[in-house]
Parts: structure tokens; C-alpha cells; sequence
């Protein structure tokens, strides 16, 4: 008697988040009009800003990419499937305040610390959310299109590890050198960005297929 | 001579607005820079903001799921369902304001007990008019899909009570307790998402039609 | 030689561009800290807030009901549909910042007239253009689906000119009555929601295949 | 051993960031209260804010028109597409800032033409990058619907050319004059945005398909 839930809406209120979350990230950059009078150096003050839009957008974009891969071979979702994508969306759209905050002060050497490691344990709440989702559906087979293959369900789980080991090792760096624990997620968000790509090719005529129901 | 409107732009506008406002409430959430010197203790300073973050998330993701559930049962739209939905974004893209009257008074003895009342009751409105939603679909049968049955109808309808009653529960502890009121909003507003599990389960060939449509 | 452009990405980012315009609306809304002491009070006084947030926001879904209803009569778009549809879109994501400086402005008696005047020009604008988007498609049959009658076209370019009045109206009111020319505004914006009514019913076989396409 | 993603779930995500993007702009567009004596003037005054809220509009609604005509051209998005249309996305949700700082300096002699040259570099960056991703498809035909031509592909291609022309043009500008700059920016901006007209038109058939997938 569980309830299922086509995946349509599901993606595309997903997308939803991830863009306007994506997006909101610039509201936080600015140059103070005292940097007017020599405003290259003050766009280039403004580093710590770019290092957090560069690093926050690579994980919303990485995420993106993965829970694209995860729901484009759901057949449908369960209850627990909903609520943990309500959960990861919660986080998402949360990014936007560690992510100031971490630019605000990781010039200032009492805060930097906190803010990093704050941040980072944002990040990987995203990645560690995003791994129990694929879990949850991998080991319910239903839920799966017929045809996803058991290769693909190991690939995909392969996925997530890195990350999660990558924003890991980064908090712990934090508690020593805070602006370079950041630099650490910016990388570990950029490998998993670019590992998204080791998702194996699909067969052509599920993706026209799943093209109609996208 | 009613007009009829299909669904899928609606549930698309719907859902734009949903995400929107899920997504707005970050920007309100702020560490001042007085408490940088203890980050920690000025992160944990803002529950607040946190309490509502959550408790708004969590009545929107209800509510996005208890709107899913109505519409694609839905097989046309005629005026009056489009107007109450359309009241019903009014109300929800409007959320961010009381949400942050909440954040910022409720530790103000003068301010709490007013913006605790105008937050449930805010939350309030948004469970009525979701209930009001359902029962002018359900009693005009001619918009649902053929395929819903009457045991369908009824277990939607069950859902809507409950919150009705802990939101309006919460408002009148506001005025002894507004803070109690408050986790009382957010007790309400996860068991009103929880709740939503309960949708009896879909037939699959009615869930891949939808799909192509959605 | 003219380019065609299929409508489901129009509308989706259409109704992006509404969904956000209308959720932006909320963020301008504040309550001072001063008027904590007596917050029932503060939260009252803030009432030009709430008259900009409902008119902008019944302009916006009366809009978005009305270009839902030329859309799904629409075949493709040419180039001159999407250009068009590309300007209505700019005005109604300009639409928040009159919204912000009637609110600020309209008990303020150096400002209310010019702002309920900026205002209400750019409501009538969104009305203006609105309507020549239709006209441009009647114009053109060929753009048009097959199935859709005159009598329909006609009821549309109807519903036009009566906002275009509404608004007109209120714009020549705002020299002497500035408060009164925004509850003018209120008041058509809701009449054009509501007479979005009027469209004639639609054959539910097209409906369904509309579905699909949307 | 590439990955494909279906397009469909691209294009929804883009279109979001294009029309939340362009919907902040508004956001930075004020009359400080000190102008509210003379509203008119104030109002007018902001004339640099109305500036970069057309030119930017203007460039992602023309990018918007040319992300369309790429991607309802491709079969499927293998992972160098995807990339490249996360960065395009990442400096689209950047623009913002860039027109912010333009709007708010160009009347200061010190930062003008510093902000100038960043804002049209950023700019210039959306037509390489759509250009880039363009090429990137256009090199491999087996990512393209059979039915594209050859003739289209050059067409495309072609239409990318004299934005970035106009761009670097204005950049180059902006050392002497930096507003003229701006305002060739808006005419770049507006050209790329009228050319979109001549992608050669499509066959009905197509567009109707094209229309289920979208």
C-alpha cells in the first residue's frame, strides 16, 4: 500500500530549486563603494566571493547531473524517494547562507574556521543525501526501469564515494587552514562535475523514449 | 459554457512559484557581523531563522506533494479551480514575509505573540484553501480522470483535516506560548508532509500516461 | 523565409519569468524594527504593500491566464510572436521595482502622483502589449491550430480592450486621487482575472493532445 | 564509451537560470529616498540602471533564442555539451553583478570604464561559450537530428560572429568612451537579438514532434 509518485513534477520542481539556488548566489557579490576608486583591485577583493559561487555552483551543477542520472532510470518514486529529494532540496536552497557567510569571513581570523567548516559540512550533507537517495533506489528494484542493468546501479554507486570523501577531508583541513580546506571543496566539486560523465551510454531509443516523458 | 483549462502549464506555473518561495527564505537568514568574533555561537544565535526555514520548507514540500496528488488527478481545470489555485500562490509566494516577522521577533516580548499569530495563521490559510482546492474538484466529478475512484477522493479529503486543526491548534497557543506555537507550525507542518505517503497506490499504465504529459 | 519556433519552451520560460516576477513581489515587503512595540499596528500600516503585492500579482496571473490561452491556440510562434512575448516579458520583470516605489511612496504626498502614474503605465503597458501579441497571431491564421474558430478569436481580442480602459483610466485619476488610482488598478486587475473566464470551452480532445505538447 | 543525456531536462534547467537571471536584474534597480521630492528626476535619474536592465534582458532573451535553436537541433547532449553549457549557465547567473557594478559607476570617472570593460567582458563571454558549444555540436553530426542540414549548421554558426564582434568592439571602446560602450553593448545585444529571425524555417512535422519531447 505505498503510494507512487510519477517522476515528471518531482524533476522539474527539483530543477526548479537547483536553478533559483544556483542563481541566488550572486545576489551576495558585491563591491563597497569605498573600492569605487580603484575598482579593478576592487573586483579582485572580491576573490573569497568567486572562490564561493565558483565552488557552490559546481556542486549544484555536479548534483544536478547525478540526480538527473538517478531519475531518468526511475520507474516511479515511493514515499521515502519524495521525502529524501524534499530533504535534498532543503539543503540545496540552504547553500546560499553557508556560502556568504564563508566569503564574508575567510579573511577574518576568528570566524574563517567556523565558516569553513560550516560550509563544507553543507556540502557534504548535499553529497551524503544525495548517496542514501540512490541507495534507497537501488535496493528497491521496482522502482527501477526494466531496463537499467545491475552494472549501471554499481557505476552510479561508485559515483558518490569520491565526493563524500572530498568534502570529508576538506573539514578536517578546516580546523588548520581554513582558506585552504575551501580551495579543497572547489576541487572536489569540480572532479565530481566531471566524473558525472562516467555514467554509461544509454541506449538511443529508451533516451527518445524518455525524451516524451521528460 | 465554462472554460476549461488543461493542467500541465498550471502544475508547471505552480511549481515554478513553489520552488521560488522554498528558495526565497534563505535570504532572510543572516549572521551579523558583531557576532563573527564567535562564529559558532552566532550561527546557533539565528534557530529562528532556522525554525522557520524548516517549518515553511516543510508546509510548501506538503503542500507541493497534496498539489501533485490533486492535479494529476485532474483531467481538465475549469475557472473556479484555476482561481483558487491562483489564490493559493498569492498566499504561498507571500510566506517569505511572516516567515521572517516570525524569525526576527520571536525572542522580542512586545513583537512575539503578533508574529507568531500572523505566521500560523498565514500557514493556515494555505492548508484552507488547499482543502478548498480539493473539495470543488471532488465534488465536481466531471474533472477528475475517469480512473479515480471514490475511496481515492476520500482519502484526499482525510488529509487536509488534520493540519487545519494543528495550525489553528498553534494559533491559539501563540497567545500564552508563541515560541511552543511555533515548533507546534512545525510538528504540523512534517506530519502534514508524512501524511502524504498515505495516497492510495497509482495504477502504472495511468503513471506513465501522466508522465507524457506532465 | 521566416523562422518557426515551437511553443513549449515559450511558454515554460514565459512562465518562469511570471512565476518569479510574482514571487519577487513579497521580498520588498518589511515591517521596521521601530514598529515592533506595537507589531498588529506595523504590520497594518504596511498596507500600501499589500495593495501592490495583490494588484501586481492578480496583473501577473490574469496575464499568465491570458497568455496560456493565446498559446495553446498557437501553432508556432514566428519570429515576430517571439519578439514580442520577449518585451512583454521584460515589463513584467521590471513590473516589482513601480510595484516597490508606489508602496514606498503613495502616502508621501511630493511622490504618489508619479509613482501611482509609473506604476499604472507600466501595468497598462503590460495590457498594451498583451494585446498586440494577439493581434499579431489573429492576423496570421497560419499560425493558428487548425481547429480554432473565429468566434474564439474574437472573444479574446474582446477581453483585451476592457484592462486597457481600466488602466487608462486610472492613469488620468492618479493626477488628483493618487490612493484611489491604485485601488482603480486593484480593481481592474482583478476584473481582467476574472473575465479570463470567459473563453469559450475547449473540445476535450484537443485538450488532451494539448497536454502532451505543453 | 560517452555518456548522453537527453536534451529535455537541459533545456527546462537552462531556461530556469535564463529566467531567474534576467528576473533579479530588477532587483538592483532603486530611487534612494532623498529623490523622492522630485520623483520624475529621480526616476530618471537611474537611466544607467535602465540601461544595463535592457541590455542584459536583451542579451539572455537573445541567448535564450539561440540556446533554443541549438538545442531543439540536438539528439542528444554527450558530456562536453552538458560542461559546456554549465559554465555558459554559471556566467549567465553571474551577470548580475557585472551589470550591477555598471549601473552604479558609470557616472563615477574613477570605475567607469573599469566597470564597463568587466561588464562587456562578461558579455562577450555568453557569445564564446555559445559559440563554443555551437561549434562543439556542429563538429559532430551524430549529436544532431538527422534532419538538420548542413545549410542550418553554417546559418547557426554564422549568426554567432558579429556578437562577438560587437562586443570586443565595445570593450576595446570602453577605454575612452565607457558609456558609448554601453550603448554598444545594447545595440550588439538587440542585433544578436533580431538576427535570431533568420535560422532558416522548419518543417511542421518536425515541430510538431519536436513540440512532445520539449
Amino acid at each position: 500500500m505505498e503510494s507512487r509518485w510519477e517522476t515528471g513534477r518531482t524533476e522539474a520542481f527539483s530543477d526548479g530549486v537547483f536553478a533559483i539556488a544556483i542563481t541566488l548566489l550572486v545576489l551576495d557579490i558585491n563591491v563597497p563603494e569605498s573600492d569605487y576608486e580603484d575598482l579593478w583591485h576592487g573586483i579582485a577583493h572580491q576573490w573569497p566571493s568567486y572562490l564561493g559561487y565558483v565552488t557552490s555552483f559546481a556542486t549544484i551543477g555536479g548534483l544536478w547531473l547525478a540526480h538527473h542520472g538517478i531519475f531518468r532510470r526511475i520507474q516511479y518514486a515511493d514515499a521515502r524517494v519524495t521525502r529524501l529529494n524534499l530533504i535534498l532540496l532543503m539543503i540545496v536552497s540552504f547553500l546560499p547562507f553557508p556560502t556568504r557567510l564563508m566569503s564574508e569571513t575567510i579573511r577574518n581570523s576568528d570566524a574563517e574556521t567556523t565558516a569553513a567548516i560550516f560550509y563544507g559540512t553543507t556540502l557534504l550533507a548535499i553529497s551524503v543525501v544525495t548517496w542514501a537517495l540512490w541507495q534507497t533506489v537501488a535496493r528497491r528494484r521496482e522502482l527501477l526501469r526494466p531496463d537499467v542493468t545491475d552494472e549501471e546501479v554499481r557505476a552510479i554507486s561508485r559515483m558518490a564515494a569520491p565526493n563524500i570523501g572530498g568534502y570529508a577531508a576538506g573539514i578536517l583541513l578546516a580546523r588548520l587552514f581554513p582558506q585552504a580546506a575551501v580551495f579543497a571543496f572547489l576541487i572536489t566539486s569540480i572532479i565530481a562535475l566531471i566524473r558525472a560523465r562516467g555514467a554509461p551510454p544509454e541506449n538511443p531509443v529508451r533516451q527518445r523514449h524518455s525524451g516524451t516523458i521528460a
